[in-house]
């Protein structure tokens, strides 16, 4: 019986690392189209859609029936809680990145933000790179890795608010950027709360490494992020 | 021993519905700061943030510890795991509504769009309403009722399009709503996020339930957003 069940936890394991690889792809081609102001990329990507949410649905099915049937003890349970908590977070961020896909087909042929661009390439390539770590840390068991890539995410919020202002600036200078603005408005966010959910992946790594359920997002309040929004804007408005 | 059990799971139930109150209350007090321009209540829902994300993880480590003691079966089982992965969905849902007191903060004092503000306020007292709706579903065990609440959202989707066209308008109309529109533009996809999150709350209950694990947001891909947002700007661009 217990052989049964590492044979199941193990795939279980893999199709779980399948979507983490798979969100982490989607984050990178919607960015990308969006930035090459590609809208037929983006269509395509809407329309090859690697549906995490029916990959999440599977996987936590598995789980549930994984967990109702064995019962699993100690580090197999927390192995197999992460996955189950961690598929909301992975569903959450393939939903954003199709969300990318979908302002990339809206925006075209209106007025850019060339400086805003260059913020979101920078944003999408770090959470990606935080996505791929955590990944890293949940194969290798390691906690301090994914400690690590939840610190990181001070960088995504410092370059959301950053963002933010190039965006205003952007439209006072020229008001026909109205419409691409709504577009940038969207999608920095979007980036910015894959960045809160890969830091909930980390979370849960580090749940599934040492047992201990901790929040690593909580210094990260709204306060700060006013602060860091009257500090950015201090010489602007 | 079952009898402790009982008592957990009661307990565990009682705390769980107040975190639904809770975040209730948050969108609403949030949502009204906003339209009424009251940067002194936004600062003071900030200040006194019920905080949501320390009671969930509180919830999360209850959860966890019944499940590795008592292992818990059928109804029971199902019951556990609703709460376990509901709590995510109740998170975001506060972090959005003190998101909305953030905005509330950054938009004093600037050029507004009445139009705009018109739809926030219905697309917030509908996504409160649906969330008491899925708290009386989860009490009384309806099934039914979850799967209204469902497809309440999208009413939600419809009005955050129609939002979306009304602050672009704005902006054309006058630029110097920029950095109001900035907040609009957060404000409505917070939320249409809030109402997302409700879905899955209701995809729980319904799994509590009839141990039927659904995706209920299915009908919504991001084709049907982008075609609702053409139907809607027909006659606008």
């Amino acid at each position: 019986m217990h052989e049964v069940f590492l044979d199941e936890l193990k795939k279980l394991n893999t199709r779980f690392m399948n979507m983490v690889i798979d969100v982490s792809e989607e984050i990178d081609d919607s960015t990308q189209a969006f930035i090459d102001h590609d809208k037929k990329a983006a269509q395509k990507l809407i329309k090859d859609d690697k549906d995490i949410s029916a990959d999440a649905l599977k996987v936590e099915k598995r789980t549930l029936k994984l967990m109702a049937l064995q019962q699993p003890v100690a580090s197999d349970f927390r192995n197999v809680i992460a996955i189950l908590k961690a598929t909301t977070d992975l569903e959450r961020i393939g939903e954003n990145a199709m969300s990318i896909s979908a302002e990339t087909i809206r925006v075209k042929g209106n007025k850019r933000i060339e400086a805003t661009e260059k913020i979101i390439t920078e944003m999408s390539q770090k959470v990606t790179f935080m996505l791929d770590q955590v990944l890293k840390a949940f194969i290798q068991n390691d906690e301090t890795l994914a400690r690590q890539v939840a610190k990181k995410d001070d960088e995504i919020d410092q370059l959301y608010v950053k963002a933010r202002h190039s965006i205003i600036d952007g439209v006072k200078a020229d008001n026909t950027a109205a419409i691409a603005a709504a577009s940038y408005f969207i999608v920095i966010r979007l980036l910015e709360r894959i960045g809160d959910h890969v830091v909930n992946l980390a979370q849960w790594v580090v749940y599934k490494v040492s047992g201990e359920l901790i929040d690593l997002n909580e210094d990260e309040s709204v306060e700060d992020e006013l602060d860091l929004d009257t500090n950015n804007s201090k010489d602007k408005n």
